[in-house]
C-alpha cells in the first residue's frame, strides 16, 4: 500500500523554520514507512514562499515568476525534511511526476515540493496519488478540516465530518473561496481526486499524530469519499 | 512586441500529420518573426496523442500516464514545427517556463510542447504568454471561435465577435463544456489570461491565415478582452 | 540470466496503436520476468515512426532531423509499454548505453527506444545485450525470420533455421537489403552480436508467444550464432 | 570588459527580503551593462539560509545537508535578482562554472548563487571572476571594508583603504577569522583572486551605489591587489 | 556558410597531448570563423582514448565500456580545444545532434567529441555536417588522403586525388579496412555524406594549413564527391 | 557500516593507466562490500590529468578550465574502476554529494571522480564522508603515510604513526606544502573531517592490501584522529 500525505506549507515554514514539528513529522513517516506503507510527501511553501512571491510582485515579476520562486521554496522544504528522514527517504527532489514514481520505485519515501507554476503542491499531491496508484491521500493543514461556512465570520459554521467531491466542487464553484480557508483546494485537485476515486482526509496538521491517525482509518478532520 | 500562437493539435495531427499546413504556417511565422516580433508556439497533440492516450487508458494507465503520453505527443509536433522553420526556430523543444524564457531569450522562435501531466496546451500557451510578457495571445482552433451555444445542437448558436474574461469564465463555470468545442478553453487558462491582461483571440486555424490576421490586429474568430 | 528482446515497430503501431498486442506482450514479459530473467526491451518506431519521417523530408528536414523524430517515437512507445508493465518496469526510458546499465541495475524490466540518429533500434538492442551482458538477443519482427531469398519475388525461397553472423554479414554484404525484409538487419548490428558472442533469434512476433518460446530456447524463426 | 559583483547575502535577506534594495541594485547593473561592461552576480543566502542550515543541524543533518540547503537558498536569491533585472538578465540560474561561461556568452548579466557545500559564495566569485576573465571584482558587503583589528572589540581598529593578498591571506591564517567580520574571506577566495591577479575591492554594499563607484575606479572601502 | 572539420585523434593526442599544434589549429579556425564561416570541429580520441580503451579491456570490460571511455576522452579533447579557442568558442561540448545545432545557433564555433558508444568520430562529423546543413567536411588525418592500396605494402600504391563517395564505399566493402589507414573511414560515415552530397576533403592534418588550402577550395589531399 | 576510500590519482594514472593495479583493487573492494560494507571510493587525476592541466596552461588557459579538464579525467578514471567492479558497482558517476548520496543508496559501489574546480579530490573524498555518514576515510596515496619532515630532505624524517586533525592542520599551516607530499592534504579537507570526526588513514596504496588492513583496524602508514 501506498499513500500521500501533503504537508501544507505553514506546519513547515511560518514566521520561521518549525525544526521540532518536522522532526516530529520524521518520527511518524518513519514509523509508517518501518510497517510496510510506501509514502509520497510533499511539501508546500509557507511563509518563506510568500515572502519571495511578495518581493517578485514588488520587483514587478510575472505572476509565473512568482511561482516558480514559490516552487524553488517547496523544494527547499521537501529537502529538509529528506534531511530530517534520513536513510529512510530518497535522497533527491523530483521534479516530475514521472521522477516520483521513478523514486518511488526504490522503495524509499520519497519527499517532493511543487513541480511548476500555475499549480497548487495541493494539486501536486494529488497527481502524485494518482500516479504511483495511492490508496489514500492525507492533507495536513493549518484548519481543522472543512467547514460549511468561514468559521472566521460566521457563527454558526460547522465542520464537515464526511462529504462527497461532488460536493467539494460544488463548494468550490459556488464560492470564490472556501469557508476559513483560502486555497485549501482548487478545483483541479478535487477533479484529480475524483477521477480517480482516491479518498481524502483533510487533518489540522498542527497536531502531527491526526496524520497517524487519518492513514490508520480513524475518524478525524474531513473525510472527501469518491 | 513578442506574441504567442497556440495551434491546435487537430491542424498538425488529423488522421495524419498536415505537412503542407504546417509548412504554410512555417512561412507565416518566419514572415512575422522577419518584420521583428518574436513568437512563441506552442503545439497541441491532436489525433496521434489521443491514440496514445486511449492505448494507454485500454493498458490499464492511469490519467497521469495519459497526459505524460499526450506531452510527449505535443513534443513531437513542436520538432517536427522546428524542422520546418529552420534557422529561424531555436533548435530545441523547451520543458518549463523558465526554459522557455531561455529559449526566448535568443531571439529565434520558440515552439514548445505541452509542459506537464493535468495542464492543457491552452494553459501552456497562456503561462507561456505571461512568462515572456506577451502582448497577444492567438488560439488557431479547428472552429470559427467562441459561440453562444452548441451550434451543432442549436440552430440559433451564434458566433461571437467579441467577450471578456469574465464572460467567458462564467460561460465554462455554468457548462460542463464550452458550445461547439470541448476543451477550447479550461478555468486555468482563462483565470491566467485574466490576471495577466493579455488580450486572446480565438481564430479558425484551418485557414492560416487567420493567425496572420488576428496578430495584424483584425476583427477574426472572437476577440476575447481584459 | 538477463536477455534482450527488440519489438519491431510494425508490432506496436501499425496504422494504429497495438494495445492488444502490447498487453499480450506485457504479460509475457512479466512472466519471465518474475522466473528471475533479467530484461531489457527495446521499442522500434512503426507506422507512427514512418509518418513524421515522411512529414520532416516533405518539410525539408534532413536525414538527422527524420532520425530525431522517428527516436522521439519509439520512445514513445517505450512509455506505453512501461505504462502496461506497471510496476514491473524501470519508470523511466533510458537514453544512453550507460543509462541502460545503471535502469538495469535496479532489477526491473527496462524498456528503451532507440538513442539517437543514424542508429537502427535493431543496433541499439544489440548494443544494449553487449551492454549489460546478455546471454540471448531475440528480435520479434513481422515476418517468420531471415530466408534465403526475397519470398516476394522467389518462389523457392526458404526460411534458414540457423546460420552464423558470418553468413549474415555475407548476406547483408552482397545485396543492398536483406531478402524478405529491408532493413531487418544493418551491418552495425551484426558486427556488435558477431564480436560479443551473443546468439540472437529472429521470429515473428505477430505471435508474442513466439518471443517466449525463444527465450526458452526452442526452435522457432531463425537462429543466428556466433 | 566583464566584472564580477558578489552581493553579500545580508543585503538581499535580512529578516525578510529586502526588495527595495534589489531593486535599486537591478538598477545600477542595468546602467553599468548597457553601458557595454559585462557583469556576473553571485548572490549569497543571509538570513533566509542561515535559518535553513540552522534548522538542518537541529533536524541531525550533516554538514554537507546545510551547506546544500544554503546553496539552494542563494539560488532562490539569484533567481529574484534575475526577476528584479528583466530581459537584461539571463533567465537561469548556473550550476557550474562551466555553465557560467555558457550563459555569459549570451552577453547578458549573468546571476549565479553558490555552487556545492564547502564553498562560500565568496569563493564562487572568485572562480566566477577567473573563469570568465573578469578584469575586477567587487564584494558587496554589510561592513564598510576591511579593518585592521575586529572593530567591534577595538576602539583603535581602522579601515584599510588598501592592501595586497599577501597580506590579507597573512590575516587570515593569523587570526581564527577576520577583523570585524566573520567569513567575509576565506583562504581559497584569496588564493583564486591572487593567483588570477584580480583586483578586487570591498565595500559597504548597504549603500548601492558604493558598487558603481568601486567599478568606476573611485576610492571607496578596501581596495585589495595582487 | 558553414563547415565541418574533423581532427584525427593522433592530431591531439599522440603520445603525449600535442599543445602546440592545436594552438596552431586555434588560430586557424578563429581566422576562418572571423570571415564569417561556422565552424564545426569534431575531435577524436588518439593516444589518449586507445590507452584507455586498452585498459577497460584488460578489466574485461565489454566494447561499450570501451567506447564510453572513448567517447569521454574525446570530449576532454573538445574541452581543450574550447579553451585554446578562448571567445571564439561556445563554452560547452554537445552530447547529441540536436545540440550541435543548439550550441551552434549561438553563432560561436562548436566542439564537439564523440556522442556515443558503436559510432566513429568521422561518423559523428557526417552526422553533424547533414545536422547543421553544412557545405563541406574536412577530415584532417595523419595521413595525405585515400591511398589506392596499402602504401606500407604496395611500392606503386598512389594518392587518389579525386574519387566519388560510390568509389569509397566499394573499396570499403571490398577490402577489410581502406590501404593505408585503418578505420578512416566506416561505411555509416560514407553514406551519410553520400545520401547527403556533402563533399569531403582528406587532408594530411600535421600540416594544419592543409585544412585552411582545403576548405578555401584548393586541391589538396583527396577530394570526395557525390 | 559505510567507509570512503580515495585512490590517489598515481595509483590510477602514472606514465600509463595502471591496468593491473586497478584489478587488485577492485578484487579487494568487491571483498569489502560483499562482507556487508557499503563502500565510496573517489579517484584522483594522476599523470593524464597532470598532462592537460599542463596543455591547458600552455593554451592560456584559466586555472578554473586547468581544473574543469582535471575533473573529467578523474571522472574518466572512476568511470574505469566501475568498468572492473562490474555489477557491484553502481553504473554512473556522480557529479555532485547529493547524487554520491543517491547512488549510494541503492546499496552498490559508488565511484566518484573530482566534483569541481578549485577541489581536491581529497577534499571531495572527505565530503563524500560526511554527505554519506562514513566511520572511515582511507587515502591510498603513493608515499607511506604522513611524515614529520620532508624524507627526501631530511634524513631524520620519520613516518608519523598517529597524529591529531589539529596537529595535521598545524602542520599545513606553518609550511608552505606537507612534508615529503605535495598536496597531500589541503586545508579545506582536514577541517571537514576534523568538524565530522570522521577518523582517516593514509596509506601506501601502492601496495592495494594496505587499504584492506586500514579499513579492518589494523596499524598501517599514518592513523589521524579527532
Amino acid at each position: 500500500m501506498t499513500v500521500v500525505v501533503k504537508l501544507g506549507g505553514h506546519l513547515i515554514s511560518a514566521e520561521r523554520i518549525q525544526a521540532a514539528r518536522i522532526k516530529e513529522y520524521a518520527e511518524i513517516f518513519t514509523r509508517i514507512n518501518r510497517s510496510g506503507t510506501g509514502l509520497v510527501i510533499v511539501t508546500g511553501g509557507g511563509d518563506g514562499a510568500r515572502e519571495y512571491r511578495d518581493a517578485a510582485t514588488e520587483l514587478g515579476g510575472s505572476q509565473v515568476f512568482r511561482d516558480e520562486l514559490g516552487v524553488m521554496v517547496t523544494r527547499i522544504n521537501a529537502h529538509l525534511l529528506i534531511c530530517a528522514l534520513g536513510k529512510r527517504a530518497y535522497p533527491a527532489v523530483p521534479t516530475s511526476t514521472q521522477q516520483i514514481r521513478e523514486f518511488a520505485s526504490s522503495g524509499r519515501i520519497v519527499v517532493s515540493g511543487g513541480l511548476q507554476p500555475a499549480q497548487s503542491t495541493v494539486a501536486v499531491s494529488a497527481l502524485a496519488a494518482e500516479s504511483v496508484g495511492a490508496e489514500k491521500l492525507v492533507l495536513a493543514t493549518d484548519v481543522e478540516g472543512v467547514y460549511s461556512k468561514d468559521p472566521k465570520k460566521h457563527a454558526d459554521a460547522r465542520l464537515l465530518k464526511e462529504m462527497t467531491f461532488k460536493q467539494l466542487e460544488k463548494m468550490i464553484l459556488e464560492q470564490p473561496q472556501l469557508p476559513g480557508e483560502y486555497e485549501l483546494f482548487d478545483l483541479l485537485s478535487v477533479r484529480i481526486l475524483q477521477r480517480s476515486k482516491i479518498p481524502c482526509s483533510v487533518v489540522d496538521g498542527r497536531v502531527p499524530s491526526n496524520v497517524e491517525k487519518a492513514l490508520a482509518g480513524k475518524k478525524v478532520g474531513t473525510i472527501i469519499k469518491p
